[in-house]
């Protein structure tokens, strides 16, 4: 006997129909001969709706009182869990993050977990009942209502996987699982059958929308199996586990993308001391975000260059923010580019395997791929190359490092 | 300084507009130099909209999940009238069932409330904030949300007003008070500036839809001086207090009616004891309330007719439960009539002058209204009349006793 956290997301509880496939789903696992804890984020929507109805004043100044209103989105859809399974003769209580307690920072909005006491959940597992607990909602120390986040809801359970020594915490989304690179681009791109933290964190923070950085950190920290599956098949999908000697082969496990990128280039920066932070201060101060830096030097003497990227978004005010720092920063003119992505391979193996960049960068050249910027990781490599070559660069990447093979 | 608890229904925080309106209330009572706690509904239809989403299921099997769902309108709209008074600089701090505690009884959807702790809404007050409380909410023993059922937000309202010992409880409404009769009818209806517990009791029990009876049982068990008033206006409207001096020259009060109403006579029953039992039990068992009983002799020597009035929509069913019984009962025949009304008229001076009733029954006479049953309090006579006479009854009643006089 098992004890196993499965977690549904928004669109798995999206209906009625889909509140009760789910429940044959949990029901699986209890005939499989295991023990469930049910954790739940709010049904496909209703989040939203909720956010939109806050907006209707100042979220910022305002932020206990939206935890409280956002926070029902997930009370209704643990509520309506309860009451389906009961139709097919299961017995389930629905648990809010008070009732546990789930305890928090007290950061509204972006409250990270601090303790979950598993004593109800176990209680109710060793005596036949189903927890459904909420996900995305705690409490602080005042019994305020504070919110996880993004991705809130899959650090819930993980996080509950952890407090009650689960074997398996089971993540239930609209994939099958995580993939060597996006289907919709490789044709022949592969379910992984098991990836390690630390290349999942990686593909997390490069844009795969399978799971969230933090529950990944979560799962590593506290080494709970993750397995992340579909909600329409059920199928065996991908498990999260720590590295093991197998593992130790795969040169590249995947390739990440992102389209979200733009690059801004300061001409002819006086070199001296402080100019890195005379850059980023601005820019943090007004919450943009920098990913890949580059500095080179220039043709001109003892001048450099400095090339950064940001959020597409974030362009404009990054331009006006530099414009307004010119004096400053002392650098001679911008060069933007908008139209870039950025491609990753990501693997455990290049930690021990020399010579993966540069198969890389052939890989590239050899499609006629120009590469702007380079940015590598103990287990990555990132480039930023024109965004019309995106598909060119992950069928030419997929088939180099032999993913179809998998 | 006073202790004030205002208590907002559905319609006035049905918009962002009128929760703004509901602001400059409580702000006006600030600014009065009074202290204040706010007890407010589910924004109208909200609670409505949940009813119908829990219905996908069978709520009498579900009736914890019920509660959980249910009780999330109040959770919203209180979050919103906090967002609100942060526009206008005031500071207030929204406060569900189990952060205060309210502790009710365990009956999922018609809790009673056993408990509330007062220290944490005081002493808010008292530093300057303003609790806003979610009405109609509670928790049980085991922490589970329990609601109060119908009219349970004033039940909250008068219960916090109660437990924080304030001077006054004001009940916002669509109407600006209560009125000698239904001002639709009876073109010079007046308000009244107050009226007692008991009559209001009485009013709330036939029919009149201002405050429901528990929350005036609630007022008049603990003293708590309420005011019924309008959200739009805000002016004065009607106070409930305990009976003084004054009141007892007042004859009757007001006027009370009800177009509910069908009455059901058994012709012909052999009179033995135990034939209310018979009749009363199979009802009761349906849930099916009765209402005015009547029993006289029969024409026929030792047999009996009995009459008794149900809701309207529970006509059909009653015949069907009194001919199933009929062998048992020992009835001849049923005579129903489904277009009658209840008039009613109220007043503490019953209590101790005579020629009340028959003032009231002269009067409908000299119309030509025909009275089919009648009952009587302490302090009511009620009687059913065609429901095609009400407007003729009302409209004599009350010159009769001069009502358009106060």
């Amino acid at each position: 006997m098992q004890k196993i956290v499965q977690k549904f997301g928004g669109t798995s509880v999206g209906t009625i129909d889909r509140i009760r496939n789910v429940c044959s789903l949990i029901n699986k696992e209890l005939k499989n001969g295991n023990q469930v804890a049910v954790v739940s984020s709010a049904m496909s929507g209703e989040t939203n709706k909720l956010v939109s109805l806050a907006e209707n004043f100042d979220i910022n100044k305002n932020k206990l009182e939206f935890d409280m209103i956002v926070s029902t989105g997930e009370q209704i859809s643990i509520a309506l869990i309860s009451m389906a399974l009961k139709e097919i003769g299961l017995k389930g209580k629905p648990l809010l993050g008070w009732q546990i307690p789930i305890t928090g920072s007290n950061d509204f909005t972006k409250a990270k977990i601090n303790k979950i006491d598993g004593k109800l959940i176990l209680e109710l597992m060793n005596n036949g009942e189903i927890p459904i607990i909420a996900g995305f909602q705690g409490i602080d120390k005042d019994n305020n209502i504070v919110t996880l986040g993004r991705g809130g809801s899959d650090t819930s359970a993980v996080a509950i996987a952890a407090a009650i020594r689960a074997d398996r915490c089971d993540i239930y989304t609209d994939v099958d699982g995580v993939y060597t690179t996006d289907p919709r681009i490789v044709k022949n791109a592969k379910k992984l059958d098991k990836i390690s933290y630390e290349e999942m964190l990686e593909f997390a923070s490069l844009g795969a929308k399978v799971l969230q950085t933090r529950s990944v950190e979560m799962a590593m920290r506290h080494r709970v199996t993750v397995q992340v599956l579909s909600s329409q098949t059920g199928k065996t999908g991908t498990f999260l586990t720590k590295e093991d000697e197998k593992m130790e082969n795969e040169l590249v496990s995947g390739i990440a993308y992102s389209k979200d990128e733009a690059n801004i280039t300061l001409i002819n920066i006086l070199d001296k001391p402080g100019v890195a932070t005379k850059i980023f201060t601005p820019l943090s101060e007004a919450n943009i975000n920098v990913d890949m830096i580059v500095q080179t030097g220039s043709e001109n003497g003892n001048k450099i260059n400095f090339t950064y990227t940001v959020s597409r978004k974030d362009l404009e005010q990054t331009i006006s923010i530099m414009e307004k720092n010119k004096i400053d920063i002392e650098f001679e003119r911008i060069i933007t580019n908008n139209s870039l992505a950025k491609v990753s391979i990501v693997g455990l193996g290049m930690r021990t395997h020399t010579g993966v960049a540069n198969k890389m960068f052939s890989a590239l050249a050899s499609k006629n791929i120009n590469i702007h910027v380079i940015s590598t990781s103990e287990i990555k490599i990132s480039v930023l190359i024109d965004e019309d070559s995106i598909e060119k660069a992950l069928n030419s990447l997929h088939s180099t490092f032999e993913l179809d093979q998998k």
